[in-house]
């Protein structure tokens, strides 16, 4: 049991503060021999680094990766990894509000209660900022799955939900969610989101998402029952992001209205082995993954951080009415799509070196 | 990492096949000196078991609990905690059929995959059977949760949607739970789903359902950022449970269409300390519970036996048309809701041992 | 973490009191299609079974291992194997003494502090009847190296001093210790110590031993710096058993008496690789197995109950002289052979298990 | 499972190469509210530091210790504490030799044949620099110790042998070993040593050595039976760390000499609870500590760098005699002392968070 790491075989502790000297990530369990250079992990954080449109977070970082152990001469030698990502971006700031007064639907509240210290600064340990520290331990991960496995796995995500304005499926385009800055598969959605979002944001309010990611290639029999189900690790590895209120495996929740015959994913033999007519069971049956893909969907409440103000209490005791001042994320849910991404990296990577012995690879 | 066990400081072990001599768990973690009879076990076992209404399956077993270690002239000693129940209804019957042929929708076929040789009756390892040894070891958390907290928890189960039909919260009475064969808290939804279970069990069908698991009393702070987070723990233990598709905590994946005045649950001083006007976050913030109710809820696909002829594959490869002969469980998810209040049961109780230092308790 | 449970991907959990209705275990991650009947278990638990001799003690069981799960017409299928033995030999005794008096030098009075409940019926949970269930373990673990490595690991433990009396080691001769009731390789020691062993038993006395063991053919790499260490598994696992007081791997304590040239253990190219002049490293480097016999030593201390009076406490807060009446055990050392031997085959089975993937098996 | 971590509600995971830009840990589990300052650990690490005597490797280092996460305002927030130590002293050297031949007796032939790809710069990952990490983790340890208990927990550690040479206990004077440069309690023993030293490190040799470590004021209950034994998890320890290759607790091999009068430690009621007469235990029965001094001793191996010629191979499969070129550390066992009771602080700080609910702490 260890409260700041995830994973078995594959593993990583992730440490620090929004507003402390650095954040970081150390990744164990990486076999030796894999090529990895900081630039390939960075991919993957500029990927998911704030202030890129205006529907996100406004906090300018460089977050420059270093890899201060675990690779030589640009190989990985089985030993754990070392990231490190300097926090640039600590303007000074006045922070006796959010010191005095919890933010309703925040963890102000919880981590006072329970710690009674916390680095309140910019929402401290349980800032959204630590999510980078998992971007890039899944860009480790997905060196991992592309070394061991014979056909590189394919993760993508996709956001397909804005408040109650849902993309429509019929227009599903993966290339789509790299031309827009909310990862929507739909074209015909991002005006509309877009429009959504300013109002938003002008109205000092804010709303939830739906992401989900899939992962294609994904061989047959990770995950082990009854405790060690992939689709329970999936489940665990998304509710542990900052803001996640939900997560389905494939039909998910519609499961509950679908009949036995609807649900039942018919199979057929194919000239590479079984092939499945459908996908309700998003990859994964009876814990362990079928070979096809892997489809995970999660709901991000709506940031707490809003300008409008509520009804709360201060430290003290007293009541208050708060609000945010400043700027804020008016959609937290657009940057939790390559933390998603990342998290299915990080739970396919740590299952496929815990099976790999029984599945031949 | 064990495949097999659940939990960390409260922690059970569960073993058996669905028709193997017996099947059982070891529960670990149990402090010393809690009163403990089989009597106590039975209650919940009795709750959970099967053929007790004509919409669950119709094995017959007394599912009679023996405690074989750990437990002293009726107190608990602090040593692990053998549970055994001893498979009775193990009919002779012919699994030629199951053996030869995957059923679509059920992990015949992954487990086929992976293992090659498997326990095919009955579903063997995968029987839901399994749950059995789950109750147990929740009726050990219950008590460790009274012995330990000076408030008893309580934890209550309901079923609030069969297919499409979905109770009227409203009409939501949790006496009513206990009075009809579905766990319902609206009674006007009783003679509607026996109704609709009726036809979908001639039909050869079955359908799904979602689960409502509520506790109270739980005390702040239980929970650890950022992966011991008391959510991500949940959603791994509701995801474990036999087909389990979604897992939702609060107002779950209603959240994503919330704005942040909608979804931030406001707070204001009272007597005992902060009181919290709504409870969208189900009693879990940054990870840690507040000492609201804590909410979960889980979807229940239809059980994949059904009597309808589907298309399939053989273990030697051949196209196939199966079908499930004889009675079956229409609704798998009415079985689950004792399961899920188990699961519930174990998941604070081993928080609460982890926290207990941390809390003062 | 799981105080009953020992190893990561081969994982046993043991449960059950010296005089409860059973004791067992329930072994984890066994792979699948290991052949594994209850008499090849049973096998391994008659070598260890008391009362084989008069230097052992005297309790009679027959000690008959049933399996209760995981295996399939013969066959394991991967799930999780629970082994269970019913204790019968639990005769109607007085224990107001053992209840009220701790015994000089056992866990009688830590096991009360901590617990205050106890079954102290023939030691309860402390007693060395547990070390049955490491045994049934241990064989499960030797099937699963003899099934997943090309040669067969060989793991032999042989008890090479009693009190005082050390065998000389120019006289090793495994086959000896199948032929006399120390598993003493030393023919000529087997006279000498019978004749202490009958002494010390008279006297009301007892006598502590060290026991080495040895495994050959274990592959090269497993194991894992810095604290996934062969050694350091090896050494928890030992020091685990009842009664042990210290571990070693290869010269051990005497290596700190050795130069640096006498102790590097020189290399040359043989004709299937390295092969080592020495083997003073006891088969691990780093933390590795450097493909050599893995040689380890641990001592047992006298048994803490003897027939002579020695001052102790009550559990009342009283002074008192306290005594074990009736036969005894004069050097429990005796039956910690076969556990020694089973816990290696565990420790290098989970090594195995968690390294095959590295290590090309 | 993680390798390289260690410790379960404490834990510490290291990473760092020798040659690498920096090495450091996270440390997790340490309670909120704790004052700690980096100068507190680096006055451990200083006591550790290399250089400061003929008799230990003369690599210069500052060896300042950065906190980078955890601790707000010079308290601990309940988040992972991240220390950095910067390498600094990574003179360019020539590692040709070092990278072509294997040293016997060190782990360069075991990591080669496992990983392959290795980072051979003075040793990489199985540098004895690494203990720096355990030694800064082990001062957080202390903190934790000293922050629950209400008498602080006193460690000592002491050297008690070179190579045959071993103290004489009559003499032990604990205020002596902050008084030599080899921690040994008896000053007698200096002059001897050093001479001896100086001859060894003149042979271009080396020598191993025995560290005790010695924990005052432990409470009673710590550790868990039967597999979560304080003394497994210190015999763990002990055992990875570099070259150690033995592990013995209290009376330890000795032990097994001795009769069960000899053994068993007498009680008697003193003012303030049980008293014991002796202490051949070392403060641990059954696995849990009996609140007399925990008292453990280790075996270090003589290095492996050497200045006289040995038979070696290559990497590319030669047969080659081989040597270290200039200063070496004649007795590492020296450097390990610190380390021994940064350890011994862990694991008691380990076991502190997790019992500390059974006693009342």
């Amino acid at each position: 049991m260890s409260h700041n790491s995830f994973g078995h075989l594959f593993r990583f502790t992730t440490w620090g503060e929004s507003h402390g000297p650095a954040i970081g990530c150390v990744v164990d369990g990486t076999p030796p021999g894999i090529t990895l250079k900081a630039e390939a992990i960075q991919h993957w954080l500029d990927r998911r680094k704030p202030g890129q449109s205006r529907f996100v977070t406004q906090r300018r970082e460089p977050d420059a990766v270093q890899i201060l152990s675990g690779v030589f001469e640009d190989q990985t030698t089985g030993t754990p990894i070392s990231l490190l990502i300097q926090n640039e971006d600590q303007r000074s700031k006045d922070y006796s509000k959010i010191k005095e007064q919890f933010r309703p639907g925040h963890a102000d509240y919880t981590y006072w209660a329970k710690y009674g210290v916390r680095d309140y600064r910019g929402g401290g340990r349980s800032s959204a900022r630590e999510t980078a520290s998992r971007v890039a331990a899944g860009a480790v991960a997905r060196a991992v799955l592309n070394h061991v496995l014979p056909k590189p796995v394919e993760i993508q995500g996709a956001l397909v939900q804005i408040g109650a304005h849902k993309i429509d499926r019929a227009h599903w385009d993966w290339a789509e969610t790299e031309r827009n800055p909310f990862w929507s598969p739909d074209a015909a959605m991002v005006p509309r989101w877009e429009e959504y979002l300013d109002q938003t944001r002008k109205a000092g309010s804010s709303v939830g998402a739906v992401i989900e990611v899939v992962a294609r290639n994904v061989p047959v029999g990770l995950g082990a029952p009854l405790y060690g189900k992939l689709d329970a690790d999936l489940a665990a590895a998304m509710m542990s992001i900052n803001a996640v209120k939900g997560v389905e495996i494939g039909a998910g929740f519609e499961a509950a209205q679908l009949t036995g015959e609807e649900n039942a994913d018919e199979m057929r033999m194919g000239n590479e082995g079984v092939k499945f007519l459908s996908n309700k069971a998003g990859g994964i049956l009876g814990g362990l993954s079928t070979g096809q893909d892997v489809v995970v969907r999660f709901a991000v409440k709506p940031t707490s951080s809003i300008n409008t103000p509520r009804k709360s209490v201060t430290v003290g005791g007293e009541d208050v009415e708060t609000s945010t001042q400043g700027r804020h994320d008016p959609c937290v849910g657009i940057r939790a799509v390559p933390v998603g991404e990342a998290m299915m990296a990080v739970v396919l990577a740590d299952h496929l070196l815990r099976h790999r012995g029984q599945i031949g690879l």
